[in-house]
């Protein structure tokens, strides 16, 4: 067993590889004065960004863990979602509300794929 | 490594297969108008439902997330709980109180089996 | 493929190990009446414990997810969690706003490992 950590802050690795598994952290928008689509997009292109990194890739995302800061914003995150992936391998996911780091994120996106 | 993908809906998979590990989507009940208990109940027969269907089932959860409209339905939903289980074959569990995608859900179980 | 369950109380396993990880439930402290530096503390202890039991340890923490009542206490937190770690080995990780079982609560803990 080899775990191999990518990218850390100082408080948490923005990627892990264990097991044949990739674990992302929860990704945030940078952008904070962009709409929730917006975010959205920002913070899938970043996945997108750090699966290939780590040699995964959207297409073995198994699961997806997303937090809205107003659930009503559902759809539009959706939006982003759909064009992001295209209906295509999509992954298990859940979708809840929850106040996140700072005010103005009003969306963070966490997966795990296998690789 | 092989991932397999069930019962897709537009915007997720409501299982995933990979690495040994069975990843379901966080599962809402659809009879809206019942009580958190009865809501558990039902979220938890598709629970069941949907691992038999990948060959895994209940005794083989490993973990299991639970969102609650209000903590406070917490003995009521984990009444449901216990007899569905029989107090046998335990996950790690969280419960912790989130708002979900419609304000007549009252409660959220996303569980990851083995197979 | 075997799953081995640790502690379990009448509602889940403290722990559950399957396909080379270890699962924790999501840990809350005992100590209500301490601050969340000090609940935090408390429960990233325990998490020690609880890993060390499986033939874990937190060096092979993988992903981490924290539940606070008030997203504000993130600092505070995150003092005890650096003091905990040292800034090494960090896992993946996600921090998002819940309310959890005990209103005294102001920290919820859930950990995966590899082993």
């Amino acid at each position: 067993m080899s775990i191999k950590r990518h990218e850390p802050t100082k408080i948490y690795s923005t990627a892990v590889e264990a097991n044949g598994f990739v674990f992302l952290a929860g990704i945030t928008p940078k952008t904070l004065t962009k709409d929730v689509k917006a975010q959205s997009e920002e913070v899938l292109a970043e996945i997108d960004r750090l699966l290939k990194a780590t040699g995964s890739d959207k297409s073995k995302i198994v699961t997806a863990t997303i937090w809205l800061t107003d659930i009503r914003n559902r759809e539009a995150m959706n939006e982003a979602w759909t064009a992001w992936n295209g209906g295509k391998d999509l992954p298990a996911r859940a979708c809840v509300e929850a106040k996140l780091a700072d005010p103005r994120m009003l969306v963070e996106i966490q997966v795990t794929a296998a690789k």
